[in-house]
């Protein structure tokens, strides 16, 4: 079996694991930030998101060295080194789920639009879940800081993933603004994925009223062919029958 | 007759009262949260609206009755549950007058572009102006808010609804929040709707004048199966004329 | 000659007169705005003014004393009685400038993306000056007001017409607000044009790269019945010769 | 060899010297803005600006003798005169890097969407880092300034970019502003062009799926004109055999 096979297969079989681990990492970061429990959880918790960020470590080291042309992989995949290697710097680390939106992008992969409305809607409600305890975790402490309570901080990531804007509360840390620009960056492209669906369904429904200009569909050129392929049969046959006519004359 | 064609009629039949009632409760709305009456005519006026709510309710329910496969329906019309049980919440039960867009939605059905705008334009107002009412009454009364009046209200939901957000007003209780965090989503889609008409129409406009780049229309192809069937009709008969002068001989 | 002839054959002989009188009105309302002139010319520049104005009531008139069904045609060009009636309010007056923006756009109607693009430059800088007149004539004297020069009023345009809204400067007036707001609309629809001509492009590029999913050409098509109209020529001048070759026998 | 000719060859020749030169450019200048270097370096960077900036005066004459219809010329590039002219005011002369962007396009012509979406991504990290420079060269020394760091700048122009625009940071100088209102511009570009590439990727998927509406390809046709062709040569064949056997009785 060749290399890029067993890429393939390690690939197709990791992709829910590494999805699972990243909703557990999830869950622990969300208790660790919105609950704020004693040192004794704090430390398990830690200890817990430091285990499972071992798991993609590992992937990342696996994928690496089940590459075919492995320097080529390596600056293919540099946005998968930055989720491990990133997180060092905390808050960030939850670029890690990043992983999770990849694996629903890909169940939707074979897409119509009903399906690409969906997968916005959850990757739009993650991202702004994600950013929102980041963000905190992140402001909470520092001085001058507008967000303070998480109530605070999804207010804050819903007007900046809308693009609005207010600017009633705004990062103040080097990290916050960091999550900010992902997160802008983020609600641009939903944006931009919500006008392209709408823009896909009116060019369809015009078409579908508009009979003259509509554009001419796949089946109807089969249904062409398919009368083309009869007249040459019928044509082929006569050759066939007066040549048969033709020679005992 | 089959479950699902009582549903169907049910439905075809109620939309247009639905509409109604929740037109009537929009205005008996406007007039609780703008005159600010006294106290008999705000009794009597949340009397109506308690009234007009108990018919969306009797609608779900006969809906959920009559529904085939009631289970399905019931995850498959969460929005619907969602407008009947969240009033209770008071400003977001204007929620209800999501039937009325649905009403209009509808009747565009068949929309070419032109009814496209004028829909978009209609939902654009109501929105617009049912977010002022409800942002209104929310922020009136609360402490540091600076949406205390209807004009305020309707400027702050232009400014958001365009995603401009110049920050000079801003909601500070959850509610308004909530409202906000809506009427921000309705905005992104508003502004998808206008940008994909726009695109339609540009598409359009380029392929009828460059003729040698225009997409085939399904008219062209009738056209050519035309002729393809007029050429097997002559090859047809010339084989029948010959067989007849043929059989003689 | 029917109603409907001379209708149309006045607004085509009408087009440019407009035109010409929106931009005389235009510099006389920049000069009265920006250059603060004493009460002589003040008086002289509003006397033009109301002239010009007139120019637009008679051509209103004129328009609807021609049309074939005046109930319908008032009700269709509702807009036109809005440039005509509402300039009272004054700095609004400029929405006559919309005369301006229609004949670029009738003189663009055959528009490729080119001229879509240099329509939109033209109809975004238009806006953004008659905004920022409009709007620094009213703010100028109110108290509290942050937009109280030129400059000032060009940056709060443009940041507003590109749905930025900083907030740094906003309007205070009820006035400068119904500016802002029909602002905030063009806005949009220019961002909706700046997109869709981009996109209309993207696409191109992609179909005439993407060989394989091309779309079918109308120059295709023409070619193929072409083909098949030989095809239908030969067999019917067989036919023909057969039938002379026939007959003698 | 003609004028037109002689035109086109230097501009084929010139392109990547010209990118070279803006590149290096834009690292003296990063140099004198963000190292704040003493006077003798200072001085030397501006002289090796001058320099460079000898090359594309050089250039633009150079262009304009070459063109055949010299004023015609002259009208069509007037923005690469404005990048000639306009460096003169400080921070603007990185306007020249317009040529490092139309570099990059003119590499992307024959674009698909993946070129599409790195030149974008390439495009947009140039355009917030040459603005956070100027703006930073522009603001640092104005009077109630907020933008007074590099990261400063650097978040301001990413928040004016995406048109989130919170305001707590803002321009207060005139050529402060000039550059905002050119980034803004940049900002809606590109959000266009992320809509429009997604829209052109929903559309074909859409396409791909639907198989019932899915346009007729080229490639389509063209396997229809090949049935045509072979029928044709048949009908073509029978007649010139026909033809042989019928003479010879």
């Amino acid at each position: 079996m060749g290399s890029a096979e067993r890429l393939e297969r390690w690939e197709s079989r990791s992709e829910w694991v590494l999805a699972g681990v990243a909703v557990v990492f999830l869950v622990a970061y969300s208790v660790q930030v919105l609950a704020n429990p004693g040192r004794g959880l704090t430390n398990l918790l830690n200890g817990v998101m430091s285990l499972l960020y071992l798991v993609f470590v590992v992937d990342y080291l696996v994928r690496l060295s089940l590459a075919p042309h492995r320097v080529r992989w390596f600056f293919r995949h540099l946005l998968d080194l930055a989720i491990v290697v990133l997180p060092f710097l905390r808050p960030l680390r939850l670029l890690r789920l990043v992983v999770l939106v990849k694996v629903l992008h890909r169940a939707g992969g074979d897409a119509i639009r009903g399906r690409v409305a969906a997968y916005t809607a959850l990757s739009a409600v993650l991202l702004v879940y994600v950013a929102s305890l980041a963000m905190l975790e992140t402001e909470r402490n520092a001085p001058d800081s507008t967000i303070t309570s998480f109530g605070n901080a999804v207010w804050w990531s819903i007007t900046t993933v809308t693009t609005v804007g207010y600017g009633d509360l705004s990062p103040v840390t080097a990290t916050g603004r960091v999550i900010a620009v992902l997160l802008m960056i983020g609600g641009i492209s939903l944006i931009g994925v919500i006008t392209a669906t709408v823009a896909s369904w009116i060019v369809e429904r015009v078409a579908q009223e508009d009979s003259a200009n509509r554009a001419a569909t796949a089946a109807q050129i089969d249904d062409l062919r398919e009368e083309i392929r009869q007249l040459s049969a019928r044509v082929h046959t006569r050759e066939d029958t007066r040549d048969d006519a033709w020679s005992p004359r």
